[in-house]
């Protein structure tokens, strides 16, 4: 948009990008409905009653490490540094996996070791990881099933105090990572077969992509795509949902430098009935860019 | 409730009329399973760390713009004077539609121009409005579908630390307003065509008012209301829902003073089979109240 | 979980017990669609624009005192003492149900006297109780229907500011109760017959308890169930989900020390066929733990 000029008034917020108090986001499976996200937010402001909490979502469907670990990474960089960010996805509380502090570029992290870092520490290195096995403020009795409450949040209370990363417990280095979804060449040599990584809430699609295939796109005027349940059809290459009218399959760069598939002002999800984790093909019609 | 007094303790907040920190409230289409949210939460975070950040709702129906706007009026002037608001139901995104910053009533707005403040400018005359093209803050580099992050939400930290409405870009006068649905006499001189502007979480009814219609049913002990999927049946007339029985249909004044049909500990809604933005028929019996 | 210690570290949080800002938690049946809970902050912000606003959840099924009463308790006092508590489940507004002040282990609530306070006074001392009848704060015009921000987020206002309970009406002793369903013996002396008090996010059962059948629990390695719309089938009795495998039933004492039946990965709700409310009955397998 080249209607938006930065920089012409001197910037007020220079003194600014030090966090004046802790900051502490939460990404959860746990939903809004029970009381687990306010317990733990009774714990972090009971030991630190100054910090700041922000929900980032706690709507992760259950147990999905593979959409927490990508909502992690959309949202947690786009706070200052020095934020804390705790993420509870964890089918494995209680058992033998881990818990680990992490710090990744500047911004430190509290979590189970189950590849909830996956796309961060695919986009960003690894400064310093520790796995928790000494917290300060651990509540008096710890339960079996619910770490994020009572060592989870106790920890990123202590970070958020100014206590250190390497208080909580050994370093370690191997972290577990998932493997991410990524589009692969049909064997026509034309089409890829690309991953539906994501279905946001207008039922947009977002697809797993890769440098080559974002830059044909780039240089394609449509493509067309085909779903398991649906048929070959064509979608316009645009760059926003109101260059073309209500109801029009479309493919664009979205907001994270990924596909996106969408129907403007309509769900692109219910059109092509298709759900997250689902494959798709896609034909770039390679055309000269008006 | 005449069992309340007022004033009887000498006020302790008289020095707290003056926002300590920012407040900044958020109100959006984008749902809570997403990261969009968070994302423009960070971004104000790392504009403006001490800000104070509050959810109006993020369940507006997707580009449903006169939903947005009637929950804004509803909440907005609630806040205390100074605080910012942020709306953004914008299936415009990446268009030519303008984004305005606007004074009103003591409050900021930040959002699209696309009748987001068509319920408040109906009810409060406008201050001042500025077309936003100058963001000191703006991100570096500002996506075609993502304006909520890249543009209102540094615009919006802008004000929060002090910066002026004016520094944003030059003033602006004709906003765009939508048309807001009202109540209209039925031919036959006694009855009202009536619009549900909203459904609540209840499933209570919302309706569409004029001082006219209200000072009728203030004087009706019950009325008769009729919906296209429903037979004419008769309401009660009264002040709260506990004054009947559950199960009853009632009609009262709402909190927003505004007419309201309920279900007591029931629902409207899937009693008269009707949704947001149907008509229905109302006709006031009137008589002496008790 | 052994491998965590405490105290290692001299704690930090030392000088942080007393909050440094006023901490308000909100609790209501309004959900999030609406512009309710909105309201009620926009109110506390304008009394105290410094207090810290923390949901609990504003998913209570509609008018479900029961529900909001046991999700108060399970959060409540993990909140820092001081806190403020608001809840708002009040299918009497308006009518002559008291809204009451209470002080309780170290925290204070306002609410509706309705049995809201049931769970919690149960397990904790009363230590103060007021009839809300004066409030400094209320609102200009008190509707009918709203008392929730008319004159319970005032008057947490005005306890969030340092004013005094005792401030806000005269004593009362006899709050409204309501009664915890408890399980009972089945007639064959073995079983139990068990409310299910409460189904989680994930279709977890939280079932109503006693310290009797918690021990039998405990020195059981499986247990047999029974629901009106399922036959009779074993669960097994562990620590925590992931010690069996994806898709077993397993019983076990939850993180508020009640008894939990879930399926591993899945959800006991879908597989049981039950709801809140229903009763199931369970027989204890007693063996020997190893």
């Amino acid at each position: 948009m080249s209607a938006i000029d930065r920089g012409h008034v001197s910037s007020l917020s220079s003194h600014c990008t030090k966090t004046a108090v802790p900051i502490i986001t939460l990404l959860t499976d746990f939903g809004t409905s029970d009381s687990y996200v306010a317990q733990m937010k009774g714990v972090l402001l009971t030991a630190c009653s100054t910090c700041q909490l922000i929900d980032i979502t706690h709507q992760i469907p259950p147990q999905d490490i593979l959409s927490g670990s990508r909502i992690l990474a959309e949202a947690a960089l786009r706070f200052p540094p020095g934020t804390i960010h705790i993420a509870v996805v964890d089918p494995g509380v209680g058992t033998d996996r881990p818990i680990i502090a992490v710090a990744l570029a500047g911004h430190q992290f509290v979590l189970p070791d189950n590849g909830l870092l996956s796309h961060l520490l695919s986009q960003h290195p690894l400064d310093c990881a520790v796995q928790v096995t000494n917290v300060p403020l651990a509540q008096p009795s710890i339960s079996c099933t619910f770490h994020g409450r009572d060592i989870i949040a106790p920890a990123a209370a202590h970070l958020a105090l100014g206590g250190k990363l390497s208080d909580l417990g050994p370093a370690t280095q191997r972290l577990h990572r998932c493997q991410l979804p990524t589009p692969e060449r049909l064997s026509d040599g034309i089409g890829w077969h690309c991953p539906i990584i994501a279905v946001d809430h207008y039922g947009n699609l977002a697809l797993g992509s890769c440098q080559e295939l974002l830059s044909q796109i780039r240089q394609s005027l449509r493509v067309e795509v085909e779903t398991a349940c649906s048929v070959r059809q064509p979608a316009i290459v645009v760059d926003t949902y109101g260059q073309q009218a209500a109801g029009q399959l479309i493919m664009l760069v979205d907001s994270q430098c990924r596909l996106e598939l969408a129907q403007v002002n309509g769900s692109a999800l219910k059109l092509l009935k298709v759900k997250s984790g689902d494959f798709m093909k896609i034909w770039p019609v390679l055309g000269i860019c008006p």
